[in-house]
């Protein structure tokens, strides 16, 4: 049965939480959204650049890739170019571990079953303790143990995986982690984390890996992220899409909002359009989200084709607008409160709207 | 816990089924995929010129709105021009209900609540039955009857609503019928069928209504539809939004195969690129989405960053290919079987990728 409550919110899984600078990962923080840089750190200006569009667009968090030692070196100044939290992927070098948290980085990604030896992941957990720096675990089905790699249940698998690895870290008394679980398979990860969700308060990082470009990628993104995030499973999230990495954060804010989470910004309301439609509901749609400039609340505006079923339909919007034969009414919570008719619709209702927002 | 089985495919919930034309609806069937028009049938090219972009884009049903005498007027001969089942909207008007059946139509979208008169209902209900078409019963969140439109739980409000409609054509020993209930809230939309679908075996349409424009209008579809189908609920479903009803298609075939269904053409698998990564992957996905037309059979194809964890990470895809430093490795199932390098390597992709599908 559902896990949305009567008043259609999601009830939120209880975690452990963890501090990734100023950003706090589990059950009682907002679910934060995380990107990671498509460019290298070596190419120093072009990196700090895209940080910066990340930030613009409503980033919670950057990861960055630490490849090797030449990455390694620019992590102190990166750090104190960008202003957001940072976190540094890493694969196998456990000393690559150490450079990150020497540079001040807030967070790492990293399996200790990478590092192999007891003893270095022993030194990674204490430098990260010393510094109050959580550790990511991210599984993901491509890369699963050989023991675990050719199961037919690659949920388990992943699930199998993920508990061996918060395993070694617990076992050197780590506990600040959060774990993910990611497959290009939306279902395989769906499941993954439904079956961790029930055994384990640790905090869960959300992506669907290789989702592939925007469009049917943002849908795989949506599908799994969201149905997750209506279960109440999720605690931060990583849309992931081959191009810009700032779409995914737009991506990412519109999951969290359809998921029942507040985001700040004008969500709009607007009917397909039928045969009964009497205004150009598209045209002024899009007017309305390129004008709108991005706010600090969130408001809900309809834009609606037929006066008929228009202010019934949108009764929780804030504002809205349906068409009529000569103009629009403008409706505010289902209730009618004025009309608009003349030359040049689109203008009053932008000013409507910015008025309301000025309230 | 999930209703996503061991081998990743959602368990789906048994109903009844209806026949609409050729399409079954129901638990044996494939979960088929259906617009609206949006041009008014009184256009009559128009509406006949976006039913045939409507069939080629992949939609399996299509509704109109029939508002009034004139537009019914047009149905028989809009049937004829039309290959695809169609489905007649109706809201009050018992008459219009009628010449849609006689008009050939192969399904009627109708609230009895609305026609009011029980004999009006049964009228309608034997109509129908004579010719052996199903009813659809479509609760909005947004004209609930009004000792349910004030509830603070607008999902139990949308299942009792429909619940009386489905009493309405059953006490005149109605069954063929598809019930949908859709708000432009999400979580409304999954609880009311996450509930309805525990207490009745009628097959369900799925929609998230007036979600707005593509984009964050899609992803509201994807959040919600999707996370129904992959709990098993869901036997045809609508995409709503703003704009060419054609992209409602587009995004219910990705809605779909993203939720576990089998939908033909090409799925893309792509990282999103990171400081790890040796080659323009976003160009070459692009240009393979772009150039590989719709085939008649499911294949997934995988484009990597890295050679590293190309092969692994894409271990499902049927053909991939990895960036390196002098070019690209092709794989197949996860196993190396060839090296592309030189000038051209896109062109070479696509050839690999054509003649894999001519196979």
């Amino acid at each position: 049965m559902p896990k949305i409550d009567r008043l259609q919110q999601p009830i939120r899984r209880q975690t452990r939480e963890v501090r990734v600078g100023r950003v706090v990962i589990g059950s009682s923080a907002h679910v934060s959204i995380q990107s990671m840089l498509s460019v290298p750190l070596t190419d120093f200006s072009q990196a700090v650049a895209q940080a910066e569009r990340l930030a613009e667009a409503g980033c919670d968090i950057i990861r960055v890739a630490v490849p090797d030692k030449r990455t390694a070196a620019t992590l102190k100044e990166f750090r104190q170019a960008v202003k957001l939290p940072l976190v540094a992927d890493i694969h196998f070098d456990y000393h690559l571990a150490l450079a990150a948290v020497d540079a001040g980085f807030d967070k790492l990604r990293i399996n200790p079953g990478n590092i192999g030896d007891p003893e270095r992941v022993k030194a990674v957990a204490e430098a990260a303790k010393n510094r109050e720096i959580p550790i990511r675990i991210g599984v993901n089905a491509g890369s699963l143990p050989a023991d675990l790699a050719n199961s037919p249940d690659t949920a388990q698998a992943m699930v199998t995986a993920a508990l061996r690895e918060v395993e070694h870290l617990e076992s050197v008394d780590f506990r600040d982690i959060v774990v993910s679980m990611k497959s290009h398979d939306v279902l395989a990860t769906v499941r993954a984390n439904q079956i961790f969700a029930e055994m384990s308060d640790i905090p869960i990082h959300l992506g669907v890996t290789e989702a592939g470009l925007p469009g049917a990628g943002t849908i795989k993104n949506a599908v799994g992220i969201g149905s997750l995030l209506l279960d109440g499973i999720g605690d931060t999230i990583r849309v992931s899409l081959t191009g810009d990495p700032a779409l995914e954060i737009v991506a990412g804010r519109h999951i969290l909002r359809a998921s029942g989470h507040h985001v700040r910004g004008v969500e709009l309301v607007s009917c397909p359009t039928c045969g009964r439609s009497r205004v150009d509901v598209e045209s002024i749609a899009l007017e309305v989200e390129r004008r709108i400039p991005i706010i600090d609340k969130h408001i809900v505006v309809a834009i609606m084709g037929c006066e008929v079923n228009g202010p019934g339909e949108a009764r929780d919007a804030d504002i809205g607008f349906a068409g009529t034969a000569d103009g629009f009414i403008v409706f505010e919570k289902g209730e009618v409160c004025g009309k608009i008719s003349g030359e040049c619709p689109i203008e009053a209702i932008i000013k409507r709207i910015e008025a309301f927002i000025m309230q």
